[in-house]
């Protein structure tokens, strides 16, 4: 499958690492190529630049929004979640016209420092802002209550996490799930329609929470349901 | 441990018989002792009048609300999220002051039918609410997040639950994780002060929606930490 993914960041660069991996081709897009390229300090969580770390993964394609999101069978939208609309409207709306988008993203607002805010509203939340602003899309939420390494590599030591997924289109969530199945999920739990992203978002805020007392992040829920 | 419970439903019921089970006293509180013991129909969800189950566990006692929080060292809040405000009104704010109020409560609306609607916002989550409303008691927002069989019986057949707790006070979670455990909770993971029972009644929505998608009520949350 053709997967496009918006930002370089680690959740970026990780996924992409891993649709590689499982033999499919990858585009990442960026606001600016060249100053991606241009980086050459670490990022806040002490990874390498994009460049050294591309040169690691040559089959990775670096371009703009916009190639990448008419690349893209798939798309993930891997940015902050306060830039994801703007990503969007720089890839160009029609480029996502029919797909499936996988939202990654978190209302969180780190404008205030450490720890974020929630930005998000009951019946506003950042799923459903993404599913109205390119109605034509199916989006699905997924991946956004587990850390970047915990989402190609889910298996933790007390068990197997589950992933919660919303979105209104089955078909789309389907399709996905085959991915994530691939990337080692063991359990999707559908929530539903895209209405239902605000709990995943406000799980999200019980993960960072916990996160930021514990100083842990690759902690991920379960639902034991048996 | 004198326990004092406020609400004659599943939740109250299914505690109160714990807690004597474990060798504790318990009264339940209600707002009309001879309304309640003048039920002859089992509720909403199957179970017995008052009275008939009362008859099988002759050791607890009801009475008003005043009195079984008179009667606590520790409370017990298990009626409808809508009016526990009300009854620690009816209780008597000053029989909460310098107690252990546990907060089992959810702002659920049920008066437009099901599945009920969320009635918190961030910043106004119910656990605040109700430690602003009696602010010289040691409010512990607990169990909120599972039905009132699993809060007694917490291991599922997957694996044993986190039990997710929040409250200001360091020293009334630290009595109330030792009932928890008494109860056989294996793991209790402390959000930190109070403002943080909005992201557990959100995690309830989370549980709640579940629920009504799979028609499946003793589902529980573990957090995978490793």
């Amino acid at each position: 499958m053709k997967i496009g993914i918006l930002g370089t960041g680690i959740v970026g660069k990780t996924l992409a690492a891993k649709f590689i991996e499982l033999g499919h081709e990858v585009m990442i897009g960026t606001r600016n190529v060249s100053e991606t390229l241009a980086k050459t300090e670490k990022d806040m969580m002490g990874s390498p630049p994009f460049k050294e770390w591309h040169s690691k993964n040559p089959k990775i394609q670096l371009s703009t929004f916009a190639d990448a999101a008419q690349f893209g069978e798939m798309i993930f939208l891997a940015t902050h979640g306060v830039a994801t609309i703007a990503a969007i409207d720089l890839a160009g709306k029609n480029n996502f016209k029919g797909k499936i988008i996988i939202d990654t993203t978190n209302p969180l607002d780190f404008s205030q420092g450490m720890p974020p805010k929630f930005s998000a509203t009951f019946g506003n939340s950042l799923g459903e802002k993404i599913q109205k602003h390119i109605p034509e899309a199916k989006v699905v939420k997924a991946f956004n209550t587990v850390n970047a390494f915990v989402m190609v590599s889910p298996k933790r030591e007390e068990g197997d996490p589950d992933l919660f997924i919303a979105g209104n289109d089955e078909a789309a969530k389907s399709i996905f799930k085959s991915l994530a199945e691939q990337m080692g999920w063991k359990r999707i739990i559908d929530s539903s329609d895209i209405s239902n992203s605000y709990w995943l978002e406000a799980l999200t805020m019980f993960w960072v929470n916990y996160g930021f007392i514990n100083n842990n992040w690759t902690h991920a829920f379960k639902l034991l349901i048996k």
